[in-house]
């Protein structure tokens, strides 16, 4: 099948980067969400990723024609080939989505979910059309260039075929994930190097640039776990690491928890493990 | 206290690296290893070293004359103020080592031992000099430039600064580990994110390739966890993995020995994960 027409459905931040990548790669695309505030947000997430890219900077959001903003679900829906659905992580909110979008697409629209934990199983059925259903995950869709497909065990084999090669005309690198794995590849290697960056921290272990300096010098890398915590943002490393069940990993989410109770969030704050705008791992003096 | 005068025991691939190391940093420096066979191995393994290395391509170890090749152990310790132990990782061969050392050093002879993974603790009594005793755990001198500091509950703390100031003297970047931890900070981190990778293959979650992309794509990293086990060597890896005791890294180190038997032990062998020279991950086609 061809694609031509993408639904996204949901204008939040990687659903306005999905939209925004698409009509760039040439599609047709519908955005959906529920309010005109929440589409007029989106139109200025998507100037900021073009003012930030080189490559875009000559670009306006208004000269992108094949881009239309919509409150009307059904009108996001009509022609589309494929639906990208990145609404809240949250499976009431989603699954409620999904028996809408079941009643209202085209026979032949495929249907992908942009789940960050949840899983396309949890949503298949409730959608009416299972075989076409598949999780399409992206990560950031401009400075990481991945996307996860993973299917349920209803999804029709040719469906990962088409989304393989329309990850990659986005300019993404499709990662095929070959069942069902809550978080899917990346965040499972993440997880683990945190957790273990984490238990020598509260262990007493080491210090955090001492820990971070370990990795740094080893693989040469610009940034070791705590730097990219403060990335991640220490309220979402909070979320992730509290959900988990081993004590090491309940010490290291306590240590978290202090920190956002202080109002220490990371990069976006000011104040994480390092402070910034200058932390001290960037500093040519760190490795030494 | 000032250090003029290195004693390295054992001359292997790090011992060698390291005495050349501190000969070229200006110190005077006693190699010893049990045979002349191993002193000659140990020269042509620093040759190999000042061949590599665009800095020191036109030095030759003949006019390094701070370099003195012993079989004699009491030669070696003469005039030493600092010993780096770096024998085989073997307990018992390790302690009469350190055994005969303690009875034939000066006495403000500082003791490192640069152990992988035992702890100075195993060590520190018999060489009769635990306050003086301290881990000083190098990586591979040239390439990765981490020195692990690591005390036992007896270290004196002054021997910690010290260690300090000459690691950087020898252009490492020293790490202070607060108390004794096999594996130091590296390997802690290093070990999570490959078993991550090994749960994720054994699991049949996603493939090597897969699994390698999203952290390179990520992280923008040249290598990812299953290239670098063919870096490690997967006779090493599964040495490693086969002594944890969860289900998972069993499964792994399973699958590691069965490439181990069919001879596929990384880049080493020409074949483990990819095939060498030319590993699928290092095309420009890779990713994408």
């Amino acid at each position: 099948m061809e694609i031509t027409t993408i639904a996204v459905i949901g204008a939040g931040n990687l659903g306005s980067r999905i939209a925004l990548r698409a009509a760039l790669s040439g599609f047709s695309v519908n955005i959906y969400d529920i309010s005109q505030d929440k589409l007029k947000q989106a139109k200025s997430i998507m100037s900021q990723v073009l003012e930030n890219h080189n490559d875009f900077k000559n670009l306006s959001i208004k000269y992108l024609n094949n881009l239309t903003f919509t409150v009307d679900l059904d009108h996001a829906l009509s022609e589309a080939d494929l639906v990208s659905e990145n609404v809240t992580e949250d499976l009431e909110v989603k699954k409620r989505v999904w028996e809408a979008i079941g009643n209202l697409a085209e026979p032949h629209t495929l249907f992908t979910t942009n789940t960050s934990y949840l899983l396309p199983s949890d949503f298949a059925e409730i959608s009416g059309r299972p075989s076409l259903f598949c999780a399409f995950h992206f990560h950031d869709v401009f400075e990481s260039r991945v996307v996860d497909i993973m299917p349920h065990p209803g999804t029709a084999p040719e469906v990962l075929e088409i989304l393989e090669e329309f990850g990659r005309t986005l300019h993404q690198v499709p990662l095929i994930v070959q069942k069902e794995h809550s978080g899917y590849i990346f965040n499972t290697l993440l997880i683990s190097w945190i957790d273990a960056a984490g238990r020598l921290l509260t262990g007493e272990i080491a210090e955090v640039e001492a820990i971070d300096k370990s990795w740094m010098v080893n693989f040469n890398m610009p940034v070791g776990p705590f730097g990219v915590l403060d990335k991640v943002g220490l309220d979402t490393a909070w979320k992730i690491t509290s959900a988990r069940r081993n004590p090491a990993s309940r010490a290291f989410a306590e240590l978290l928890k202090h920190y956002v109770d202080q109002g220490k969030l990371g990069v976006k704050s000011g104040e994480g493990f390092y402070s910034y705008p200058d932390p001290s791992y960037k500093s040519p003096d760190f490795l030494r």
